[in-house]
């Protein structure tokens, strides 16, 4: 790919996602991700990888505007067109489009080309380890959720818990993220990561347990009924 | 104090609160806190301590709608009011205002009863290991702050950045909190939790720092001017 048409593709994407500073952060990590899996790859199409790198989020914006749709199959769509636009060959489209379209986790139809498992594994990535933390907290603050919720008094780990919170986010998408990966190289960065995630879960749930077993018999003690 | 009392007390401090699930979880934190320090002290006055932690941070909404005022500055006034109408006496209502008006980080003047000293020393502790990452990663979404600034294309680490981030606020905040305690059992509750900020800290910058160094080598060759 030419500096021209990177740059054509970064700016459009740039202008799709807004000021968002968190999600241009993470097209970044994507693209860079990407690109470390692909060196152990053979034979991947740079030009189309790169593209959908830069892309894959662009419906992130309809998506928020209408929940029904899927910023996948959106995304995919309008990056299609957008390329198209900028005179790519109609095949190399139609293979953006299907790598942005099976880009979501949790998604019926798996990636099928190696470029869309490619950008899969690089997109997951970004849900392992101490950033896959940060960004679901970040994102938790921004939804005004909980931290954890509390049962008999005590904060629930999220295992099982219907009530939404980042305890049950943590096991019921963080904790299982390690399984699914499609690459090499994907699945050994994923398992470098693991230990932080898993030891940041359990050093937080130990910290708030603590505050509440001692301060809930302390209280009990001290209030006279 | 009485179970009344109590209830009467944590019914005001959930209406000033309003529905900020977060914030009423650090309230009972700090109050939990408060109780384990507590227990390694002497002649402590239970009543004006429990009043003062479920009550230091009701000046927040005013913080918010004026930001030239300090909530503990407000909330203390406005704590002090609220407990003389309950009907508690005077010397015990200016108790608590001083213990709150004294408890916020990076104040000039230092809480000098041993009751504001255990709630400084509590409300602190919120700030300390996974949950203060917790707390400021959250803070950070609301806020719609960034992860990290780039500086020439990789993630600076936050140290003496100028520009907003989590780890500028890692940097300039969390890092350094644990020197300031007051209380002895503070002290080594914070000295417990220490490490697992450190880690998450440096896993976190490893990662993105990681995907940077790679992923911007990588594109340089792929990318032809």
């Amino acid at each position: 790919m030419n500096g021209a048409t990177y740059r054509k593709i970064e700016e459009h994407m740039l202008a799709c996602m807004g000021d968002a500073a968190h999600d241009k952060e993470h097209v970044y990590r994507v693209l860079y991700n990407a690109l470390e899996i692909a060196a152990s790859e053979r034979d991947v199409d740079y030009d189309v990888l790169i593209s959908a790198c830069l892309l894959h989020d662009i419906g992130r914006k309809e998506q928020l505007r209408d929940p029904s749709l899927c910023h996948a199959q959106v995304g995919g769509d309008m990056a299609h067109e957008f390329l198209l636009g900028m005179g790519l060959d109609a095949e190399s489209a139609a293979h953006v489009k299907e790598c942005i379209a099976s880009h979501r986790f949790r998604k019926n139809s798996p990636p099928k080309s190696l470029e869309a498992k490619i950008l899969f594994d690089a997109d997951k990535l970004d849900v392992t380890g101490a950033i896959g933390i940060a960004r679901t907290l970040v994102y938790n603050g921004v939804l005004n959720r909980p931290l954890y919720t509390l049962e008999n008094g005590m904060p629930s780990d999220g295992d099982g818990d219907a009530r939404p919170s980042f305890f049950q986010e943590y096991c019921f998408k963080l904790k299982n993220i390690y399984d699914g990966f499609l690459t090499k190289r994907g699945k050994e960065i994923a398992e470098e990561r693991r230990a932080s995630a898993q030891n940041f879960y359990a050093g937080l749930l130990g910290e708030v347990r603590q505050s509440h077993a001692y301060g809930k018999d302390a209280l009990r003690e001290l209030i006279k009924e």
